[in-house]
């Protein structure tokens, strides 16, 4: 079986490479998606490709929507979902993912800092692990995947 | 058709006394419904029944998933998914179930105001509606429960 | 076992008012359902709850999700599901409601006139009954839900 | 990941060609699925394999049929569903189309000129993209399934 | 809860009557629903309300269709579906809703005598229980509903 | 896209070799499944692995749940389904089949003779196509699944 | 709402009364369902009321699906599922209530003392609640369907 | 066709790879997938990664919820589900396989000794084979997936 991960959430630091990096490493039958990480292109795909609103509203909703289109389908394809809350920002979308892909049944991996821990209580409530570093993901990965874990050889 | 609203978010002002307010006044038929709103209870549930936990972690963990039996069954009740996000806190459950009740099919309502448009512009895309006070969410309820508008009579 | 029966489509003529009268008559445990018949009221909710738009586009937006909340309800609802198509406008939404309604698997009961017949091939072809006259939807409910046919006593 | 795209909806130009010809021409990952579109051989594909009806009605019915088994396999197997509303004739099969991708929860994208906007709001309102053209249904594909969009770079 | 419990196939004999009656004897809260049993009316339904059809086989479609708005709808609300296969013809209709039912997940009670027993091998495998009388039944739906067994006392 | 086609029903003359020399000759991306029609074998498989029972109910139980582990796997792995009913025998496994497959939403093609056509009209009118011999159905899977109909050329 | 809490596990003791007691002594909108608990009756069911039966694997299969009819009819309209694990036994049939009700997305709370909690650490893991006790059940079913926890007033 | 068939329980004995062999040697087209069966991993999966607990309790819900990571996407996307129930231990862990197993629809093949056929008889109620050895499960696996029974030639 290849798996499918979905890696949700934060877009200003490199956890994504460091989990595509580990995966690779370790030689996972895992396929790695995730949404647009343009942070620019995020936003305005919308009005760059359906034409300019007046109204921010608007030039926002038109881009949000497009972006449903990839990280919806990609979270309704992934077999486990991972969620990263970084140490800034709201990140709402990343908390709406995971209850998006909660309500689908993913299994569901949250990444954060302890200071976050108990505003994050429901989200990692609803997680079937929860980590802080994206090594600790990629270990995760190793041992669901292909059963191996550091330390325990038969 | 009795309609079942469940009232996600925000839990420290009295918005959902207001929708209630407004919902008897209008006498719809509509049951509200939400989450437990005492802030203590909510936190201490957990433990308070099960039995303490030196980790305040696991405090949380037990005192979250308490809450879920109730918070997951109201929302797959639900007919309309009203959330609210406030002026403060990361409110990152209001976004979790935002997620959770777009992934099942709810329509879902929106409340918050103009300054937090951009970091919730992907809970806005999957909304049918974004409002910005109580009075608009009873206005909304009161047309799409039993079709009348104000000022437009028949 | 009440039935309850969502009446889509055109909204110019008294076919609901029709189909009404007659499940009355033959005292049909029957609840009709349908969207907010009041063409401006229809066209404006949007707007008139959550503040105008300058855009043409987005005032119609606005308005149609606010509709969606209410007809995607009261379909996912029914048990049956008529859609009538009259004799005049592209009437989209209602052959939107009946791909809808074919796709939740609801029982579909088509009414149009024979001139349309070959365009709504594909309507028709999803549908259990085509008909022409609300006496004959009435007919239809009575012997579904009663299973009384004129004619065929005991 | 390959994605899959059903173009529904008209039949009498060569948008599907120029979507075609987009796709290749930007390396996309992307199989294009979408009703038979020779026009007489829908009409007629009933009748031609099981035998001649007298009646009208039963040979649109019978080809109607037939072509569902194709449109409803493809529209089920689609990651993405575009629909296309053209100048001419009623199209309530593209409607059908739309409402039955949307009920099954596909991203749908809807193609049609500014002056058919009114009468399509309820569709465009269920849509994650309103478009205009084919190159626009392209450059939403690449960003969608690639992560592109022209003119914002690393 | 009350229970609703779905009658269907055979035609020609009493026992529907007799797992009525013994319901009502036993005092159990079920609602016992099914298809219409009324021969000519079950096979007429389409032309008399749909106008007539030179081709029988037209004639008959109508009407299946049209009881197929009551016997699905019927199924799909029944909690125990109960399928009787009675002595003679071929009584497709009554395999065809046990599979419908199985497929569902309803749980099957089927009734048939001895010496259809390999025939209906394969429903009878998809069946909780194979019964032979009306008796049996009743006695199944007084066990499953309240717990009671006769000469199985407290 | 492949199309996988399960061929259910009579299994005592060549009609699903025949259908497969016609899909090999049309060189459709076709793969056809089946129950094993190996009649004897399929009769025995229960007690030929699991062990021998003196009571034949028990027997033919045993049977027909090993042979439904393959049935129902094909069955909702398949995108169109065909039954097919032959001149002889009680057939109620075919039209279980048949009622299997319509509640799963599969596309169901129907074959049999006129005389029958009465007596499995509600099968009938769950099907998108009802042929009599095996030559219309590798027709309408020509048709269905590469859009070419004889005759009917660009 | 009226909550509906099915009781499954052990039925030797009387934790059932007690929380059946504690609800009502709480005036909670609670309805308590579960499995026959007459032992005799629950084994013997199949062979009283279809026919007895030489080999006792056939004499228990009987009983056991007329059992499923119940028990999966009541575990589907569960809203929460509570399961006992009793001192003895190996109540496996517990424990499969427990996967199956979990497969279903009912929120489960666990009943069993510590010196299983090893043995069953996938079940608590499924759980959203672990107790020792049937006040603590009634404890949850308060808390959660009234929001009233002990200690914490407004 | 692919099969993919997950083999649940029982970690002490060699029957998977007795299933393995018989797969290999009979040249079936089987994927075999199952739970991470080193004892020590498979308990200490959630310290080893995630950080060790002080409480054996929350220690053994990280273990086991990392494994439910794995078992449940491997049980979802099974075609044919085979658990097994040894001579020792509680097992809960197979039965709640099992049932979830069950509820999700896919065929069961249970696979234990004698002496816990009663223990087990609403597991066996639920399955589709019970087999006593990995032998008979290979055989049940070449007969469904490839036709073939010992001794049955055409």
């Amino acid at each position: 079986m290849n798996w499918t991960v979905y890696l949700s959430g934060e877009i200003h630091t490199d956890w994504r490479d460091q989990i595509e990096s580990g995966v690779r490493k370790a030689g996972l039958t895992v396929t790695l998606t995730g949404p647009v990480t343009h942070h620019e292109a995020s936003d305005d795909c919308g009005v760059a490709i359906l034409g300019a609103e007046a109204d921010k509203f608007w030039h926002d909703h038109k881009g949000a929507q497009i972006n449903a289109i990839r990280t919806r389908s990609l979270l309704a394809e992934a077999d486990i979902v991972v969620v990263r809350f970084g140490e800034k920002y709201k990140q709402w979308n990343a908390a709406f993912d995971a209850g998006y892909a909660s309500a689908l049944g993913k299994p569901l991996i949250v990444m954060h800092q302890d200071e976050h821990a108990h505003a994050l209580k429901e989200v990692d409530a609803a997680a079937l692990a929860v980590t802080k570093t994206p090594d600790q993901v990629v270990e995760i990965l190793r041992y669901v995947t292909n059963g191996k874990l550091a330390g325990y050889t038969d």
